[in-house]
């Protein structure tokens, strides 16, 4: 019989699983927040995940449970531990995902090289930390924030006020020294229930408005030196939360070569999706053996250089479909990765892959083919 | 909106479609024989193929209809096309893979190099035929034979008396020369309904008991000749019966290094499986996009040498998916493809797929692999 594999949520990174799980023969169910969303051909129930009856009955009959995203709330992901449900990652790593100020203090315990950080409750404490640092300071929502949101940059405590003004009695805000960074790289792991691990290659990632809009694999101009530290940081990371499927460690790389801890996300990422067809095992693939504690597979790049391209929803785009044809014509070597998502100024609604020789030549040629289905 | 493709019948082939399917963001659906198949996850009906109202009903929305096999019916593919559905292959072209004498014809029509072949309708002719050709030959039923079924090596027509005593009237079987061949390859072509055209580089394939056991990619020792010449004639196939899709040439090379037509498939083949892996585009994406007539990708290889090694059911074996873990455990490095189908001795239920800079340690990586899942 296959294994049965439950995925919560029914966004992108759940379509992205369904490839590898289909060639794995895994019997692959998707709890999807609605229908016709991104992985909807594997959807095998509807509902709220926060609901614990609808998570538990969609958990009764699967070999695991993992996730799309890290929003499961904790009450229900301990109910299901409790129920006897392997769930992967489990709800010990994944509370360090959804709360940042918690992530910060275990990063800090575990040796990891980091921002400078506080956690400030009122306008004082917010104000003399950005005086300690320079005079501006990140502050982050400590939970709920993604690809921007929950996040600013501010040069006085009254630029957050209405953040500081909404904390409940014990709330506090996250607040970071803004780092004075040359770049930001991405290291992923994957961990297996037992202990097994592998790391994949450092990669540098761009960021625009908030949101990963390039990703190069291998990092370039990446020593060994440099490769050391960040699948120490990894993997440290991974033993010491006890991390189990894959683990993205974003990463600042600053002006006098250090390497700081930006932020962690617990499942398949962004800056991973290069892997899909630039290397030996791609981290879908990867995250499902992982979470079904199966062997890993060899995360080796397959070429000299892989290059991710995101594609965004613009202002004057149809449909990621209808640009196809255009992209594909100019594009031979290219491979296309849509979300079966509308087109919504700046949404994610697709990447691009491809890998060769030439760096240059494999960016252009990715950006040339990302920039037909942006109008 | 997105384009919706079709694809009658629920085997391996489609199965293996669903992935660039949902990558390319396209609507498949699958018209399954039966309920649980291989392709079940995008199965939307189940039905008898050769059930024009069934087939109709499945057609009614889709954009384009495809194939999982060439069984369906010409009297319910040129309903069909008279309905105005896209169906490709057309039932023109279907009609040679179909009827292998038809398809002898043809091809002698095209000018491709083939074995001596014949039709015979008694056991006189067929006995001519052999003492023409040193003593053996090989009798073919002309319609319905795959995987090494309806073919025999007969050295008298008394070994073929049981199909010459049930032929219809003007029912004819073909006989061929048994071919003195060193080694069998194959040659791939896409072909869309545009006229456009990609050829795939030549593999070499190793039949086992009439089944494709092995595939090397490319074939090895083969010079610019060599590929030219089955380039060509891959080629000229697709554009002389209008093949749409993924066309599959076997070809013999012989002791005198001439290369013969075999037999020809109109859709994607086990010749080809190393391409999902092995190249840039493999043949489940390239056929998609090419019966969608979208532009077709870059066939070139992704690395110097690539192996496919299909897993047959074994008398021990109980399931593909239980030997998963210590095929994964031993050779991190394979891509394992299964086929979500019971494991039958003799059966094909999956394949692994492995590239790499150095033949034989490819080879033997990819096959100790496969022999994890042959008890």
């Amino acid at each position: 019989m296959s294994l049965r594999v439950g995925i919560i949520g029914g966004g992108q990174l759940a379509r992205m699983m369904i490839a590898p799980a289909v060639e794995l023969g895994l019997d692959v169910r998707v709890l999807a927040e609605q229908a016709g969303m991104s992985a909807a051909i594997a959807a095998t129930a509807v509902g709220d995940y926060r609901d614990l009856d609808i998570v538990r009955e969609f958990a009764r009959d699967v070999d695991v449970v993992t996730f799309d995203h890290e929003h499961v709330p904790q009450d229900v992901l301990r109910a299901l531990v409790d129920d006897g449900v392997a769930v992967h990652p489990g709800p010990d790593a994944l509370f360090y995902a959804q709360d940042k100020l918690r992530m910060r203090a275990k990063l800090a315990e575990l040796g990891m090289p980091q921002p400078v950080w506080a956690a400030v409750s009122d306008a004082a404490g917010l104000q003399a930390f950005i005086d300690d640092n320079g005079g501006r300071a990140v502050v982050k929502t400590p939970r709920g924030g993604y690809d921007g949101k929950g996040v600013r940059v501010v040069s006085s405590a009254d630029e957050a006020e209405d953040w500081l003004d909404a904390l409940e009695a014990d709330g506090e805000l996250l607040v970071e020294e803004l780092v004075d960074f040359t770049r930001e790289l991405a290291q992923q792991v994957a961990r297996t229930p037992s202990g097994a691990f592998r790391a994949y290659p450092v990669v540098e990632t761009v960021q625009r408005g908030g949101v990963c809009a390039e990703v190069i694999a291998p990092a370039p101009r990446a020593g060994d030196r440099l490769r050391d530290m960040t699948e120490m940081i990894g993997v440290g990371i991974a033993q010491g939360i006890g991390v189990t499927g894959m683990l993205a460690v974003e990463l600042f790389e600053t002006v006098d070569e250090r390497i700081l801890v930006n932020e962690l996300a617990m499942r398949p990422h962004n800056s991973g999706h290069w892997s899909q067809d630039g290397a030996v095992t791609g981290q879908f693939e990867q995250h499902l053996r992982a979470v079904l504690d199966l062997p890993l597979g060899d995360p080796s790049p397959r070429a000299p250089w892989s290059v991710m391209i995101n594609i965004l929803g613009g202002p004057e785009s149809d449909t990621v479909e209808s640009r196809i044809p255009s992209a594909l014509a100019a594009h031979p070597g290219v491979k296309v990765h849509t979300y079966g998502k509308a087109a919504r100024p700046g949404r994610k609604v697709g990447h691009v892959n491809l890998s060769g020789d030439d760096l240059d030549a494999v960016v252009s040629d990715a950006r040339g083919a990302a920039a037909h289905f942006e109008g």
